[in-house]
């Protein structure tokens, strides 16, 4: 099988991209390397199954078609990643991942491609009134720009799907940690310790509840969905682990494997940033039916990535 | 209060436009007559408290917020508003729905207008397993280009209420009949029934179950949503008739109000084209809970449509 995937040099592309690769598939890889990291794709490069296209996703159809050509299925996973910044630039949300998304889907359809995988996320729930939060929640509102545009993405997915006989797998993670975690909670963390050991700024009051899955794991649980029965149309998957922790538990976590003890300083609320979910804990039974578990709890998810983290101090100089 | 209208010269726009002049209201009407008709607004134009912008909101955002300088409200109807052809010419969609919206929330943004109410659909639920189906009901898969831009429009009105403090009604519409209707199946039917009344195609086996709302009633209700308590983020509400009716229903009153019986083709299927709904009847609970009643029949409304296209038969021969 020769598959494309697009964001290979990131964090998740690049983890599936090595998998693929030791599996002995062809892959192709497609990254702007705006977020992403080419020395991800060290032990990719060794193989003579891997190339990369060094492009970007939102311009041209007619180049992502070509370098497509010939390729059986598409992960599809370059996007602007960062929950967070969405009000200060809000086109970014709507250019790299709505509209490159459509781009993808496009080129795809040009080349006669029809089997996808998509990273979506867990955000697309807003603030659901059910925990675990199952696929099938009740409609929800959206409560940021990137959950509005990876809801964008799921709709247009699922539209080729029935419109030219797409067949994918829509994936929700919660937050992803692990080797090569290059944003999210723990890298900010760590940035600030590594500035100043004795104070730590945590957004919202610590409170909030969130789940985590380590990478290992999130690309277990991809790989084995795909090779489940082929989706007639759209399916959707939520990919977590069965638990949650609050950020106070995660920074006594990172606290204690960094050997610091700073002083907490808490923005206050319940909320980290406007749009930030207090609470994020999905319903994982779909892809756990299929004989997927986690390997990693969430606490070693975390102390994994402060060690990754530790062991690569120049990816903290990076500004993501 | 200064309202702007986009899609103003439109089946929907041009009756609200009507509706807020006759109420006292300034109105200023934002439209590129690419399926509106500037005839629509002949009533308008003799009111001094009308203007209308010739424009697109496709590309100039600048454009789009000096035309808004100075309105309190805004209502964004302007759309690619047919369900049907969207994998003809996917793009349409993304754009004329999805990015335009993203531009008249930029444009509001940076005018400081908060105030907004969106045009979505009932296909937004798919095929939904819920009937009549509730504005909470399953997260739905999308069926068409044209729900999942409707989708995306949404979550980005969503996101911004959130983010910078919009307030949104958002009303999911079943399809709307009555005085300039000017797309859909009685439009269809009275084309192919001008041509030769002996013969009429039906897409799909006439049993797909539609629910119709008469404009007028969709007006009341609107109108009444806005001017009720104001949603402190966005507002999703169901806008139909309490009932729903088959293509043959609608069939025997369409030919019974010309007197003609032609011999009726189907074309077989459940489903009238690739994305049709079978069966689309909304919970409209939420807003006759406001007071609200329909006061026309889909019979009543598929007659007074009918009626009023026999009357103004220059429109049967445009091309949508």
């Amino acid at each position: 099988m020769r598959y494309f995937v697009t964001g290979a040099a990131g964090f998740i592309g690049s983890n599936v991209v090595d998998r693929l690769l030791a599996d002995g598939h062809e892959v192709v890889g497609y990254d702007n390397l705006s977020t992403g990291n080419e020395a991800f794709l060290a032990s990719a490069f060794a193989s003579k199954r891997f190339s990369l296209h060094r492009a970007d996703l939102l311009h041209d159809i007619d180049a992502i078609a070509r370098a497509m050509e010939g390729s059986d299925f598409v992960f599809h996973f370059a996007a602007n990643a960062d929950v967070r910044f969405g009000i200060g630039h809000p086109r970014k949300d709507l250019e790299q991942n709505t509209i490159v998304t459509f781009n993808v889907l496009e080129a795809m359809q040009r080349q006669g491609i029809r089997r996808l995988a998509f990273s979506s996320t867990g955000s697309i729930y807003g603030e659901p009134d059910i925990f675990p939060t199952p696929e099938d929640a009740p409609f929800p509102i959206q409560t940021s720009l990137y959950g509005a545009s990876k809801l964008a993405c799921e709709g247009l997915i699922a539209a080729y799907c029935e419109g030219f006989g797409f067949s994918a797998n829509i994936f929700r993670f919660v937050s992803i940690l692990g080797e090569r975690y290059t944003h999210g909670h723990i890298f900010d963390f760590m940035k600030q310790l590594t500035k100043d050991p004795h104070t730590l700024t945590v957004l919202g009051d610590g409170s909030q509840r969130k789940s985590y899955l380590e990478i290992g794991d999130c690309v277990n649980a991809m790989l084995l969905a795909i090779s489940a029965a082929k989706p007639t149309k759209a399916m959707v998957l939520n990919l977590g682990t069965n638990a949650y922790c609050t950020v106070s538990d995660s920074i006594g976590w990172i606290t204690d494997e960094l050997g610091v003890k700073p002083t907490l300083q808490y923005t206050g609320g319940s909320r980290g940033w406007i749009g930030d979910s207090p609470f994020i804990f999905l319903d994982t039974r779909r892809i756990r039916d299929l004989g997927w578990r986690a390997e990693h709890s969430i606490e070693s998810g975390v102390r994994m990535t402060v060690r990754y983290l530790v062991a690569n101090p120049d990816l903290l100089q990076r500004s993501s």
